[in-house]
Parts: C-alpha cells; sequence; structure tokens
C-alpha cells in the first residue's frame, strides 16, 4: 500500500516537493467530527520554519480541503485537501540533476524509478510531504482530545544538549506546555541554548540531529492487535514514515540491556480502584496492547543530510565520482520540526486502533 | 490483520501456548520453491532452548506441513503448517489465574479479551508462537539465499558483556559463522562469558536482555515503498511482533544524535563499475529504500519478564493487590534465542518487498 | 490478499483435495462468542454429499479446531481449524495428470503454477475447499442470529424446474423451513422433481446447474461502504470465490433491463413508526448500503465441468489433442451442496462489515 | 478499505457532486508509464453526456494532475488529481433535504452518516463520482494497450431494443470500432433506435436501464488469485462501484441453468500451436483464472433512479410521508455512459492482478 497507511482511518500521500501540490486523502473519517481549524494550523506551525532557525522557504499555505467537510463537520465520506507548491526555486535544484545527494533518496529514487523520477527538492522524500501527514494528524488529534486522550513530543536530545525529562507525575502540565510551544523543549534554557547550537551549526555549514521523547495520556487499556499489529508495530511503522527518523524505543527500549528483569518489570498496583503500574519502564504496552499507563516512546532524528561543505559523491548518469556543494536554504535541523509530525502521527495510529475496538459510531458528536 | 503480516507473501498466526496447536499459513508462496527442510530444523534448532541455559520445555516437534508442497516444492497455493503442544503442563500456571504477571500480557490480554482468553503459558502472546513465524522464515530465507542474499544476526551485548562487532569488510564470512553457532556471539570468549552470565542469572532468580545487532548482504538497489512501506517501516513492524523487543535502530540509529551530518551523510563512490558508499551509517538504506549496501540494524530484547523472585501485582479478578512467585521452567533470557526470529522475520519482510518489485515469476525453480 | 477475505474479520484459507488437509484460520473473531457447534454440524451436513444424488466421498469428517477456543467459546485470538484429507483415491485422477479438464481449472492452474501444483483432484480449486468456507461461516452465522439476522437460500431453478418464489411477507418461516431441509427447495414436490432430474441427469453422463435465490433478514440499515466495499461489492467477491458460481444480481438485476425507473424505484414509506420501502425490487441494497429491508440476490451456478461423456481436450505437457473420459465418482449437480455455502459466505461478509460500523465488542456475551 | 480499491496499483477516490472537487490518486503506479491524454480525453468524452440524451450539466472539465507526473511520463509516485465541481445548481436540490429519493442513496447515507453528509446531488453516491475512476482507468487501459490487451463494452440490451451480439471471431474490429462510437452500440440502426428509446422517455418523464456485455482481448493465460481473488471476484467487486450496476454474469453466467454440462464445458483444441477453447461459454475464465480466451461478462444496470414523476417517500428528519418530485437535470438512462466507467474499471483490475504476477517493472517503458 506504499503510500496509503492505516486500516479503518486511512491516509493516503500524494505529491512532490517542486510538483504542483502535495496532498492527502483521509478515508473511512467516522461522520459528525469537528474539524478543529485551529488545532490543524496550530500544529502547522509547529511544523513550520520557525523564525531563523529554520529554512527560508515560506510554507505557510494552509490546506484546501477538497471533500468530506460540511458546515465545519466530517461528513463521514474521505477528506481530500492539498497544498499549492508555489515557492517553488527548481534552479537550486538544477545542478543536482543525476547527483546523488549522500544521505538523501536521489539515488535510491533514481534505482527504483528508472529516471522517471522528480528528485528536484527530493521529489517524493521530500520532508515537505510531513505537512499533509501534520493535518491529517491534526484532525485525529481532536478526536482523541474529546476522548481525553492527548499527545506531546520534546527534544530530549539535541546533540551535546538535554531537555529536562518529562515529569512523570504529571504529563498532562507538560504535554500542554509543549502545545504551547514554538520551540519543543521543557526548559526554556535549554531550549535557548538548543537554537543556538541550531545556529553554530548553520555557521560551520553542518547539521545536527536529535532525540524526540514522546508521552501519550488517557489511552484506555486494551488497545493494539496481537500479533502483528501491536501498537509498537504500528506506531513504528508510522514513526519510519517520517523522514530522518532512524530509530524507536518504547520505555526503556535499548537501556533495558542494562536491567535485570527484577528490575525492568512494572508491578502491578491499585490505585484508587484502578489497576496501574508502579514504574512505566514498558511504556504503557504489554505484550503490544495498551495497559492503561502511558504511552512512552523515544525516536532517533539524524542530522540533516542536506550539508553546505563540499561532499564526495557521484553521477549516477555518468557513473563517475564527484565533488557536490549543495547550496539552497536548508535546515541545520529538522528535529524541532520532526516532533509535531511525530505527534500526528501516533494520533493517526491510535485513532486507527480505537477505531478497530469501538467502531465507526464511537468518534463524532451525536445529532 | 492482526495476525497476517505481508502483502504479497503473507503469514497469518494461529495458537496459544497451551491449546491444541500453534502454526501458521502462508499465502502468496510463488510456485516452484525448493522447501529446505533442512534449514527449517537449523533454524528451528537455533531458536530452541540450547542445552542447560534455556526452558526445559523440550519442543524439537518439526512441523508438520498440512499444505502448499508437493515433492519437496511449493505448489504455489497457501502453505499451512502445524506444532503440537503435547508438552504441556498447564498446572504450573493454575496459580497464575487471574493473577497480572509483571511484564506479560496477563492482564492487557485480558482487558482485551474481556476474560475469554486462554491466559495459560502466555497463551497467544508467549513466546512459543515465535516457532511458527521461524519456519516461514525459513523457507523464505531459502528464496533470498538463492538470490544471493544472506541475512545473520549476533548478540552485540548481553548486558555488560559485548560481542566484538561485525566485520564490515567480511560479512559474508561473519554471517556464515553465525548460522553454524548454536549461541549467535562471534567471539567464541564473549560466548562463554555470556552464557556463564546467563546461568549466573538463573542463580539470583533473576533475568537479562540485550542488544541484536543484524546485517544484511547481497540485498539489491530500489527496494522499499515510499512512504509508509519504506523497509525501515516493513522491518520495524515485523520485529515488534517479536517478544520481548523494546526497540530499533537502523544503521547508527540512536547514535546518529551525537553525529554531525557531515560525519552522518554517507558519500558516495564508484568501486569496479558499481555505486556504493563509502560508510554506511545509514545502515543501507536512504529514503526508506535499499541503497545496495548492506542493511544493519539493532534490537534491544528486554529481560524476560518470568523470574522466580516475589513480585507485586494484582488479582484482576478479585481487584485486589497480591505477591506473585512464579514456579515451573523459565529462560533467564530469550535473546539468544530471539536472534534467529530477528533473522525469520527479516527474511518475510525482504521477501515481500522483492516480489512487489519482480512479481510472483521471480522466485521458484524454472520447470 | 489472494487467500484472505475480510477486513475486521478475515478468513485465510488453505489446502488442496487430495493433500494432507484443508482449513482455515479465523483471524479478528470478537471474544466471547459461543461456538455454536450444532449449526456448524447443520451447515457442514448440508454441504455434504445428501445420499443417492451426490459424490460416494464421505466427509463426514468435522473440523477439528487448534486454537482460539476454550470452554466452547471464542477467546479472541485465530480460530484455525483443518479436516483431514483421509478418503483419496488419487489414482483415479492418475490418468488426468496434464490433462486439462474442459470446465475446470487444471489447464489455468497449470499455467499459473508452472507444473508445481498439484492438481489431483481439482487441487486447491477443488469443491472441497468449500468446507472450511461453511465452517468459518458458521461461526459468523451465530454471531448473526444472536443481532436477531437470518440468511437462507433455497434452489430458485434447476435447470428446466423452478421452486415456489419467497414468500416476501413471511421470509422468516421460509427461511427457517429451509434450514431444516436436507435438499434447500421451499416445495417439497419440486425438490422432489429436481432431485429426480439430478438422477436423470447421472443416468445420462450429463450434470446440471441452476439458480440459488438469497434473502438475509434483520439486518439493520446503514450497512456497507462506498464507494469500493458496498454490501455488493463485498458480497460478489465472496461468491464468486465458491467454484461452479458464474453470476450474480441484486434486486431484480438483469430484469431490471426490461423495467422503467417509475417500476423500478421502491417508494419509501412509514410502517409502525420504521421507515419501509413498499418493494423491494433493489434488494435491500441503496447506494452500496443496506436500508433495512430483506437482502435479496440470486447467484448463477454452472453445471459440474466434470462429466463422464467423453471430451475433447488437450495434454498440456505433451502439447497434443486428446479424448478424455472422467472416472471416479462426481456429482451430476453442485447447486444443492453450493445453497450453504452462499449462505455462509453471506455471514462472512455481514459480520465484517457489522464490526466495521461496531467494533468489536459488538459481539459475544457479557462476562 | 471504503474508497481505496487494488493492491499493487491501487485508486483512493474522494469528493462529492457539490462539493469542491472530485478526484483520485493512483498508488502503486510503475515508473515510466506514458500518460495517454488523449485516451483520457476520449473516455472521459464517452463518459461525459452525449448531446441531448444525457444531462445539460457540462463536465468538460478534464482532471487537473496534480502529483506523480513528469514530461507526460509517469514517475513511480501517487498520480493526484482532482476535477472542480463548478456548475452546481444546489438550489435544485433543497427541496430534496432529508427527502430520501427512491432508488437512492439519501435514505442509507443519511442513516450512516447520521446527518452530516452532504447529499446535495447524490453526494459521494452520485455518478459523478465516475469521472475519477474513468481518468485512472484511461491511464490503465494505455498501459494494457502497450502490452496487447483491449477493452470494449457495447449496450447488449436497452430495455426492448437488443444490440447485435459481439463477433466472437473478430472481437478486435468490434471493440476498436466501440472505441470510436460516441454511443456503445454495434449497430448503428440499433444505436437510433435506443437513442429515440430514451428521448421517448424522457418525453414519459421516466427512465430505462439495460445490459452492458464486456470483451477483453490479449489477455495471457494464468492471470487472478484463488480463492478469493479470482479475476471473477476483483471484476464483481470493481463493477459493484459502478452506481446503478445490479447485476454480473461471465460467459453464459445466468443463461448457464439452462445448459448441461455437456454444453457448458468449453472443450480444449490446439490452434497454432497455442492452447484454446473451441467455445468460450466460461468466458476466458477457469477456476477464477485466465485461460487465454476473452474474457467476456455482462452488467445489468438498472433504470436511472431520478425520474420527473412524483413519487411516494418519506422525509426522514419529520418522519412522515410525502410526496416528492424531483426537478432539475437527469438522464432517462446512464447505461450509454456507464460502458466506458465499465472498461475503466475492467482495465484497473486488469493492471492489478498483471503487476501481481509480473511486478513494478514489467509496464513503463524502458529508459
Amino acid at each position: 500500500m506504499k503510500n496509503t497507511f492505516g486500516r479503518h482511518i486511512s491516509v493516503t500521500l500524494f505529491g512532490e516537493s517542486h510538483g504542483a501540490a502535495i496532498g492527502a486523502v483521509i478515508d473511512g473519517m467516522p461522520s459528525g467530527v469537528r474539524i478543529d481549524y485551529e488545532l490543524i494550523a496550530d500544529m502547522m506551525d509547529q511544523r513550520r520554519a520557525a523564525g531563523s532557525i529554520s529554512t527560508a522557504r515560506r510554507e505557510d499555505d494552509l490546506p484546501e480541503f477538497l471533500s468530506g467537510i460540511k458546515n465545519g463537520y466530517s461528513e463521514g465520506t474521505p477528506i481530500a485537501f492539498l497544498i499549492r507548491n508555489d515557492n517553488v526555486q527548481a534552479k537550486d535544484y538544477e545542478q543536482l540533476k543525476d547527483t546523488a545527494r549522500p544521505g538523501h533518496a536521489d539515488y535510491t529514487g533514481h534505482i527504483k524509478y528508472r529516471g522517471y523520477e522528480d528528485a528536484s527538492g527530493g521529489g517524493h522524500f521530500s520532508g515537505r510531504l510531513t505537512a499533509p501527514l501534520v493535518t491529517a494528524g491534526a484532525i485525529c488529534m481532536h478526536m482523541l482530545n474529546e476522548k481525553g486522550i492527548d499527545i506531546g513530543t520534546h527534544i530530549a536530545k539535541l546533540k551535546d544538549i538535554e531537555d529536562i525529562p518529562f515529569d512523570e507525575t504529571n504529563l498532562k502540565r507538560d504535554i500542554e506546555l509543549l502545545h504551547q510551544r514554538k520551540f519543543g523543549v521543557l526548559d526554556p534554557q535549554r531550549s535557548e541554548a538548543m537554537i543556538a547550537s541550531i545556529m553554530a551549526c548553520r555557521e560551520q555549514q553542518d547539521s545536527i540531529g536529535g532525540i524526540l521523547d514522546t508521552a501519550v495520556i488517557g489511552l484506555e487499556a486494551g488497545i493494539g492487535e496481537p500479533e502483528f499489529d501491536s501498537i509498537e508495530s504500528e506506531l513504528s511503522h508510522a514513526m519510519f514514515s517520517i523522514p530522518a527518523v532512524k530509530g524507536i524505543e518504547f520505555g526503556e527500549g535499548f537501556h533495558f540491556a542494562d536491567m535485570y528483569g527484577s528490575q525492568a518489570n512494572d508491578a502491578f498496583a491499585i490505585d484508587h480502584g484502578k489497576i496501574i503500574t508502579k514504574t512505566n519502564h514498558n511504556g504503557g504496552i504489554n505484550g503490544g496492547i495498551s495497559n492503561g499507563m502511558p504511552i512512552r516512546f523515544r525516536t532517533a532524528v539524524k542530522p540533516t543530510p542536506s550539508i553546505a561543505r563540499p561532499q564526495d559523491t557521484v553521477d549516477f548518469a555518468e557513473m563517475q565520482e564527484k565533488k557536490l556543494t549543495i547550496v539552497g536554504r536548508h535546515d541545520p535541523a529538522v528535529i524541532h520540526r520532526a516532533r509535531v509530525v511525530v505527534d500526528a502521527m501516533t494520533a493517526i495510529v491510535l485513532t486507527d486502533l480505537l477505531l478497530e475496538r469501538h467502531g465507526t459510531l464511537y468518534f463524532g458528536d451525536e445529532r
């Protein structure tokens, strides 16, 4: 299904960076869901370049909805939308024709599509394709919010700088705080340090990555499907759709390798008549199914591959080695933009899994 | 699709640990594929308890094939097989009824299935369900081998002990070496140390996990699908189907967070008329598509949750807290058994993606 | 997905007529559904050869369940079952090797599977594969019955003999009547005439087909999905999985071609506070979605292709024309056996569509 | 998957009749396929109202392509396109609010979508949604043509008037002839009679339907998948996506009920070194798989439900019976427009099945 994701609610993505438009079709939307345009705008804003630290390309164009919405509510039919690509500077990319930018999909896309691909600006592999994902995710996010579920992601680490960790005793407050932040960091001081680090990186014609940390609160126990459609399988499948994501871990993840079972197990207890775990090393998931505790996972984001320094590469048409210097606007980091894409993809996955369990009448207002 | 994985070749899994049988149906098999029973037996052997370090339960029963094979070759129709559960000691689990074993799916399975589940021995969530996965994976592995593709996984780290890394200049030799190892470690000395560590862990009534490191060689460039069916999305989806896997990273993965773009990018070059990358930080994948270099990824395996020490938990039927002491046979580690499951799931994923590109006539002997 | 059908509840079929076993895996079963073994046996009995008019092969073996059922209730995990092929007379088929029986899948299967297929007894294309479908359908049928839905099919026409039509004013009674009939005909006299006709056909070494007429009562309005997953799309997809089915029509179907719109439209009215249609020319479906009236459709069943008369054909290995005389046991008609397969497939489709709308908690007992 | 159809190549449909736009996303397109704009225009022209016999609404707007095409060739990435709805006369539909037009999806859509649907002009259920299907089908048709496959459909019967049958000995000529016909009838005289019949029907404020007859030539043997993805299952699934289609039969279809097996079986023979069947009662399909003979099927199209005569119906908001007189432009028949939709859906299905067998590199030009 290549460009379609999800079973009950499914998102079909289209577009190239320098084509006419990008967009998506959301199928399986329950009817009667209020489209929260403000939330869409907020999340698109978080994804957009935030001031001077990000690419100069303006993308403040919001999605144009083509179908599936009437009077501000979902009709139940597919919601299609597009975002025009009206700020294209294709000539920046002309020099790159048939040149494999290291770390990019130019070469693999060329092999896959036999030279027919539009690689300009990254083409279909461009990070710009995350804009429709955020739009679709924002629509789902509102549905989840209505059910008491919320999702937040902060930059846990940007190269040498680490944010303070989530306050596990008050995730709700931290998540709300992140919703208001332009730059997704909990500690304002670390936030400034990170921004400075990104700026310095640009000076050095280099780029950096980091680690995103996500928390989901309010998700009921019993969500997720064995064997192959566990929450972990579904979330990881979704996360690796985000360009630059190269790792994911749930709960303690790779740190489990340093723990004994007696440390790693989360003891069950009863708290106010509700079953909880005393710790949450497993990130709210046992056997692939939610246990009612917050879902917790971290994603690794690699440094942006587009850097201004000269690099060794090949011209795959001429089959010869060459030096490449990428010009044009490029982010020295994308992690601060990726965090809301992680939120969005998480929202899509959880909506899908909830629909499996509760059916299409679960969501949407009564009329 | 819950218990079905794959689009072109798909595996449908069934069974509970203490039910009549476990097994799978492999649909979409090309016809004319030789069923390599020796390879199946070898891989099943790697998955099986290796001597005293693993659970005493004997599972030397090989799969009984029910359909889809004639004269040792696939017919093209579904291959169904089962493995009987004839060594069940259900009474060991009777005390566990309605008791949420920490780190296990007892509670989440109970919420999901409303008390109708057979939780005995982990039920459908048991690690025993990986036996059919290995069988299916072994059939695919042979298909890949015929195309010059091979897959190997070693225990890179078992708590404090690290294996020597793969020799990136001779992965073929290392992979072949691992195929012959009962215990999947490259360095024999580290292997002994790890086994000792597991034995010590049993003494302490505790368990340990670790990190698996996988290499795939011989995969052509251009395999994998954007946006949602990248190699990374598909492999991660598959890996999180393996119980105890809690993290996955491709190439440098989480270590990318410590690198500059100028360090992380893999420069392209031409080697004997073939495009290669000088380094392989991206694990052979750019934009979700194979670039012809070895696929490299690591998976985090948590410590086995079944430990003999008394643990705090709840009886979810009585809704009261209780102490739990798990008796019966349990592995103090599963990582040495999980490595071949990782190989198997990788083989299934890559076969599926190759079928997408090359069609069903690509595999199988000519007649 | 070849051998897997359904999205929420899915049936994966396996087996060849003369292989070790046939069977299926039902995934997506809600938990807590009572397995109605008596209904399974009844429906399997309807499918089985009824006395002297059908093939002498004994298939009274009921399915052996391997997983997913505990204490007579579904666990929520996959239900796998098999039926052994223990009455195989393979030598009857030896003469048929590489011979394309007219009307059969021998030749197409050979091209598709390149000679690796087990064509003996029809192999994977055998009508015997409908036994697992009936088993799976019977499980779904019980789920539907619990929701007040029932399904019945009669032989509307067997060559020159027509049954009396369904009494549209009392479908419930007619459907119940059909459940009790060994031979699915409403009018006992026509039933006898049809059986005599089949017997005569055997004498003439020939075969006959006919038309099945199906009614579904109790289905709520609003079930079915546009554009591509309408009730009609789903039911037709399912029906053409039944060997020998070559046509399907909903409501007036092909007879619509003889009607004016003013005759074909079903006027809406209100009856006891419920919206109904005064007529049901559209077979309970508008725009692909149920309107609360009975679902009505007819399926065309072709004469059994296996006839004892000498036929012209080819040996596709030798690539030469030859005469073929099929020996062994063969039904001069299968329509009386197919009717319950139609019921079964209908039950699977409707269960699937109801799960889409109502979620997995809709079915199954409360506990 | 509701609005997505196909596995290898998949079409995701969106739009409402009176919304901003309708359109589709074609995913899984092989790269290097020339987009035959002329063929698209031709097929869209056949679908469009042909002169005075069809609705006055002008829809000559051709699709606007948004992605996936570069320099007239498919890139391999999703092809998205839209068609604006700029000729909407919504006020014609205002009187219909909450009124169930007999034979339409107003009521079922209302129940399904709980009143949030945009029923105006039929909304998502409108025949207008077939325009994107024809666009997508035309792209596939070109791919098939390049492989020597062609598809044609004629109006075999329009109420009392029957066209001459296809000349089975020269289907190629008949299909080419149909491609050039505005009104899809083989015999020009019958064509005129049918048009006159439709015109008369309009005078009587009524509507008529008929039967479409389709032939596919050039399809290789071995295409189609058992059990559930037979050519018949896939084609029927696709055809019932076309509004007004209420029946489908393959080969002799319902007429099989009047034949003996000895008449119905197609004897195999060898013709110029190629295996053929002497007759083609089975419509080129044995066991769900193509046998190399022409694929032959017929579809029943019901009379257009929108008629100008007063009809009995209900207001489902007020829950009371009422008289309805539909005003506005409406076709007294759609069958002459539906024939190219049948061609288009057939092209999509066959492309999908060919991709399954031959992989994505099968189609598209070499470069």
